[in-house]
Formats: structure tokens, C-alpha cells, sequence
């Protein structure tokens, strides 16, 4: 058994903790402290920059690429290998909580003070980074930091991305400053690997703090527009109505239908968004726009899904006289992970004793566009209450937070020292 | 056959489009001139004046009640006997047309002209009127001078509802000048008829220019509110979700089919607003509210109606594991015309050879107000495109109207002659 390393999980739930503050807010719903940091905010700058200070503390060359995406450097003996790279992201959704993301990049730069305290030198250089609005909530592509830095979305179209007051990708890094003038498709890295929490039951279930990810879940991101016509609510005729809202609500429930019939597999479907904008109780809506947001592990049955919905959509439509369009927000394909990098993890884990499952993530994450790049794979930490996430109730223990930072350390080690 | 009269299509037209450009405007939806003619706004008291300087011109006594309602009398031979009241409304909403209210009050006037003209006597005093804030969007209670008149409403309550801006009903009559000294409940008249724009579909699908009205159906609204729970819409499995905007959506479906089945007779459901909140493309909606306007033409099947959807509510919400909240946010019973007043309308069309169809009105008026002191029925003038109102696409064309207006002439004619 070579020799293991451990973080200072005292310290790391300090920083944890600490930047949680930044951005947090009184949940009502839940009665809950939340942390609500949307892509290039101001709160996600103050974040930002409490990050760049915790990295020059550990004495890493910080450097910014021009979408917003920040790296550290700590030096390997040489400099001309590859590096392995840490990181995740520490924008939230609206409704947040203190761990999705922020556990990967803030474990990444613990993981940086082990190695100094430790006096650790390394064969390739290490680097931690976060990437920009992984979320996708304010400017409506998920993962476009890393997708930039893949090559899979140019760099002018993010920059061009708008939010909901029209304002763009490229005014708001000026703004916050975070246009920095390294390149985004940066130097391809030896090896990627992600520490996220799981998002969802499988690891509490199995009894287990780590789990070793095997690959992303397909994802499909469209909004259907509905075009009906107003009318009175009062002397309009069922038969003779073209109801914008009715047709977005048949599509809700269809699209659980389709989840519970097991016809496509582990599907899920998710409404988040349903508009019929300013709306009158007595008239009938015009108009009606939603998000439909697709997850399968399994690439054929999100197709036959997406067909399925499709069809229904258009024979909907017809029986309604209504007019309905489809715009594609974001479509990914299942991606695995690494099978090299999974079994250095698996062995780190034996190494440390801790038990793990191997799992599919159900969530997005940087990680399927990076491994586009280099070989990936993601270290998974349990979460508490089923693993919920998105909500202030998101909840991952110490212990559990330390497991999973202690074998990313390891792997890292393990990595940066093969010539 | 008794003999009829016929009134001058040719004015009455006129004076529809005169007054259509008192609050005028130019309507960028629909690229039509519209009429935005508020109760109490200047552009409602010019439209006042300019109808009692009509009346005057026709020789009525013009008078003006403590709510700002108006009336004009054309003396019979017998005062002492109760009189035969025409009337309706002349104010619009936001984005009104040239004929909702406004026939009926034009119209009336047209009928006095007509009397004059004619050289016609009658035995009781036949008056036309209309009535303040009808459309109830300043002022938040629609009927309300006709509600008043009929002792719904007490005069001190209505005079200080408020608008927007926190003007009073009070302050404006004054302002405009319409504060007049008449006793708002005014005496009892021998019977009212009120000819108003069908506002639906029915009678141009009958092929026919003119409606007898049987009554005005229940209406019920009702906000409902369903609080559930955000989660990560990748990695939540659906079994253990708690989909606000899922039950919200199940219930607008459910509605429909409640409409489809016959099972509540000729109930009609709206949901015409739908909101939760800042939605998010990968959350699961924690909240979701909408507003449920039913109507009914029968109060039991509409009781019945309201009483499916409190189960059905209360089932799906602990299916889901959801809680629901109801808010009561109007409802009012069916209100039935007086079948001798419906006699003599459609006795008085088959004189004029004119074809009619009967039916119940789906929207409010100031009829179901006077209904509750006087024998009250109401015609029907068709529209086209489908009837639509509350539009400037709102249109009537010119023989709709001269042919209802006859109607309306005729049948007060008979009733004035009535010992």
C-alpha cells in the first residue's frame, strides 16, 4: 500500500462554510439559510475573488481565460508534462445551497494546502480551476465555462449569450472583471477529475460517503412555445377554444406519464419553467412557454423520448388549433468517463479504506466537457435527505465532504507523480 | 300582427362611431383603433355629456343619480304608472371596441328618436339609462352602479372604493361632474330590457343577427396555490419528487375533462393565469399558483363542479405529497330572466320576421343587477370573429345592430302600452 495523504477537513468545512455566506439569503420555503449566486453577479464576483485570494494564500499562479474560467498553478518538477486538473464551479441556482460545485473547487484548493503542508513535490504540475456559469440559469447554456474551453461552444456566441435583462455574457465579466486574456481553449491537461456531491440517493442508500462516477446521463434542454388565442373565459365554447395554456399543461403531464411508464427507460422529465405571461382570470391564454428538461442514461430510449414527445406535441396541437414551436437549448449525449482514471480512484479509495459505489451521474457537469479533452472521471460524495440539491436543504456532512476530498488528493497525487 | 316600428340604422350608426372616438386610441396589438374609456376618466365624461346632450336633443328629462348613473324619460300618458327602462353602460375597458355597453345605451336613445319620429304615445313612461363602472377594471367591482341602484352594494361602500391611484369614486363623480342628486334606488320600473353584444359565438353559428337571453350563469373564481418542494431535476428520481407546477398543470387538464365529460352540464373552466415564480430550467418547481374561473348555466352542477375539483385537488395533492390552499375570489349564483319579458322579445321578432335563438349570457351585466328588483331580460346582438370583445377586433356590423335595436324597440313598446 503506498503511502496516503489527508486534507484538513476542519479547515476545508471553514472555507466551505465562509464562502457559502457570499450570496446567501433567507430561504422562505424552507425556512433555511440558502445561497442564491447566479453567474457573474455581483455576489458570484465577491465569491471569485475571496477564491483567487484562498489560491494565492497557497501560493498558486492564478490565471484568468477570457470566458471568466480561473486556474491555479502549482509547480511540478517539470513543467513541460501535462497537468492534472481539479475543479467545478461555485455559481448556484436561485435557490442554492453550500456544496454543488463549490465542494469540487474548494476541495481542490484544500487539496493544494495538504501538498504544501505536507511539502509534497510533484512530477507534473497540479492545478484547481472554476468554471463559468455551469448552472445555465442566468444565460440559458449550462456548463459554458468548460464548454468554451472544449471547443464545443465558440467563444464570440458565449460571449454574445444575453440574460433575462438583455444583458451579455461579455459586458457582464468586463463588468465584475473576470475578462482575463488567457486563451480558453487552454493546454490540454494530463488528467481531469471532479469531486461533486451526488445529487441524489444512491450513495446514502448503498451506506457509503464516495462513489466512484462511471459516466454523465444524457440531458436535453428544449422550450416549447404555444400560440393559442385569447378569448373570453366567459362565452367561449369549449369546442371553439384554442387554450395556449391548456396544451403547455397536457404537456406537464404527459411528459410524467412517460417517466412512470418505464417505456424509456430511467427517464426524467422536468417542467421548471411555465409561463402564460401577464395573464387575466377571465381570459384565455394566447400564449404559453415552457422548459422541458430530458435526462436518460441511455442515449436510444432519450431519441425514442424525444420523438415520443415530439409526436404527442403535434397531434396536441392539431386537436386544439394551435401552433407550437420547439427551440433546442442544450442536448448532450450519455459521455463515460475515463476507465484509467476510475480505477486510480477505486484504488485510492481501497487504499483509504472507504467503501464506495460505482453510479451514473443524473446531473450535468463539467466534467463531460472536459473528458472531451482529456481522460475525466468524478469522485461522488453522499448527500443527506436523499441527496436533494438546487434547494437550501442540500446537505453533505464533514466526514462525508472529507472522504471525498481525501481520495480526490490521492488520485491527484497518484497522477501528477507518473511520468 | 301588430303593427311595428322601425328604427333609423343610419343614425343609430352614426352615433355608435361618433362616440367611439371619445377615448379613441390607436391599438398596437392589433394595429385597429380601440376605445380606452375608463368609468369616471375624462374621456367617460365627455362621453356622458355627449350622450345627454343625445337626450336632450331628443326632448327627454335627463336626471343623475348619487353613483353617477343617468337617465332620460319620454313621459307616458299615465305617470303615475311604473316605467319601461332601456339601458346599459357606456364605459370600456383598457382595450375595449365601439359596441360592448354601448349599443345598448345608443340604442335606446336611436329608440326614443324612433318614438318621436313616429308620433308614438305610450301609456307608461319609457326612460333609458346607463349605468357607472359597469366594467368594474378602475375601480375593482364590475356592476357597480347598477349593483347599487339595486341595493347589492350600499352608496357609502361604493363611493369609497378606490383606484389605482387611490382616486375614490366619490372624489371623480364629483370631479367630472356627475355627482348628481337623484336617489340611486331609483323606482322601481315595470320592467328592463338591455340589448348588449353577444360577446361569444353562438348566434353568428346560428346564422342568426339576434339572441333572446335567458339568464346569466354562475361564476366562480377561485386562486388555488400548491406548495411543493425544488429538487435537482437530474438527479431526483420521480417517485420522490413534490412537483408544484405538475399538480398545478394535472388540474388545468383535469378541468378540461370535467368540461368534455357532460357530467357538469355546460360548465366552462379557464385557467387564464399560471405562475411559479422564477422558474428554472433543471429545478423542480417548489410553487405554483392559478386562478379558476368556472361558469355554469345550472348552480347545482356548478356546486357539483366546484366540489369534484376540492377532491380531486385534495387527492392529487397527497399523491404528490403537495399542500394546496384555496382562495375564494368571487362567485355568483345563476341569475334567471324573467320569462314574460322573453315572451314578448321573441313575439316581437317573429313580428319583425327576424330569426333568434335563445341562450344564457356568459359574461356579467347591469341585467343581472336590475333583475333583482324589476321583471329583466336582455337581446343578444351578434358579432363577428367568433364575437370577440374587450378588443378593437370587437365588430357588430350595422344590420346586427339595426336588427337587434328594432327588437328592443318594438318589445318596449309593447310593454309601454301595457295597462
Amino acid at each position: 500500500m503506498t503511502s496516503t495523504i489527508r486534507i484538513n477537513r476542519e479547515r476545508l468545512w471553514r472555507t466551505l462554510m465562509e464562502l457559502k455566506e457570499i450570496g446567501g439569503y433567507d430561504d422562505e420555503a424552507t425556512g433555511l439559510r440558502g445561497v442564491r449566486r447566479l453567474a457573474l453577479t455581483d455576489a458570484d464576483a465577491e465569491a471569485r475573488r475571496r477564491c483567487v485570494q484562498w489560491m494565492t494564500e497557497a501560493g498558486l499562479d492564478v490565471r484568468v481565460d477570457r470566458i471568466g474560467n480561473v486556474y491555479a498553478t502549482r509547480p511540478g518538477r517539470d513543467r513541460t508534462l501535462p497537468c492534472v486538473l481539479m475543479g467545478s464551479h461555485i455559481d448556484t441556482v436561485a435557490t442554492g445551497g453550500a456544496f454543488d460545485g463549490t465542494l469540487g473547487v474548494l476541495g481542490g484548493i484544500e487539496v493544494m494546502r495538504t501538498l504544501n503542508d505536507a511539502g509534497v513535490e510533484t512530477l507534473r504540475d497540479v492545478e484547481v480551476g472554476f468554471f463559468t456559469e455551469e448552472e445555465g440559469v442566468r444565460f440559458g447554456i449550462d456548463m459554458l465555462g468548460s464548454a468554451v474551453t472544449a471547443g464545443r461552444i465558440p467563444l464570440d456566441q458565449a460571449h454574445k449569450l444575453t440574460d433575462a435583462d438583455g444583458k451579455t455574457v461579455e459586458e457582464e465579466l468586463l463588468r465584475i472583471g473576470f475578462d482575463g486574456d488567457a486563451h480558453e481553449r487552454r493546454p490540454i491537461p494530463y488528467a481531469y477529475i471532479e469531486c461533486h456531491i451526488e445529487q441524489g440517493p444512491l450513495l446514502a442508500d448503498a451506506g457509503v460517503d464516495v462513489g466512484i462516477v462511471e459516466g454523465v446521463q444524457s440531458i436535453s434542454w428544449q422550450r416549447l412555445i404555444v400560440a393559442g388565442e385569447a378569448a373570453h373565459a366567459g362565452t367561449t365554447p369549449i369546442e371553439s377554444r384554442h387554450d395556449a395554456g391548456l396544451v403547455a399543461a397536457a404537456v406537464v403531464v404527459e411528459l410524467r406519464r412517460m417517466c412512470d411508464s418505464g417505456e424509456f427507460g430511467r427517464l426524467r422529465a422536468t417542467v421548471g419553467t411555465f409561463d402564460i405571461g401577464a395573464g387575466q382570470t377571465n381570459v384565455i391564454p394566447h400564449r404559453a412557454t415552457i422548459t422541458v428538461d430530458l435526462r436518460n442514461p441511455d442515449d436510444k430510449l432519450m431519441t425514442a423520448a424525444e420523438q415520443h414527445l415530439a409526436d404527442y406535441v403535434e397531434a396536441l396541437a392539431q386537436a386544439h388549433g394551435v401552433t407550437t414551436t420547439w427551440e433546442r437549448m442544450a442536448k448532450t449525449a450519455v459521455v463515460p468517463f475515463d476507465a484509467a482514471i476510475q480505477d486510480v480512484l477505486a484504488a485510492t479509495a481501497d487504499d483509504l479504506g472507504l467503501p464506495y459505489v460505482r453510479a451514473m451521474s443524473g446531473a450535468g457537469h463539467d466534467a463531460q466537457e472536459i473528458a472531451a479533452i482529456c481522460p475525466t472521471a468524478m469522485v461522488f460524495v453522499a448527500g443527506e435527505h436523499g441527496g436533494i440539491s438546487h434547494t437550501p436543504r442540500e446537505y453533505s456532512n464533514p466526514d462525508a465532504c472529507g472522504n471525498g476530498t481525501d481520495v480526490l488528493a490521492n488520485a491527484v497525487l497518484r497522477l501528477a507523480q507518473q511520468p
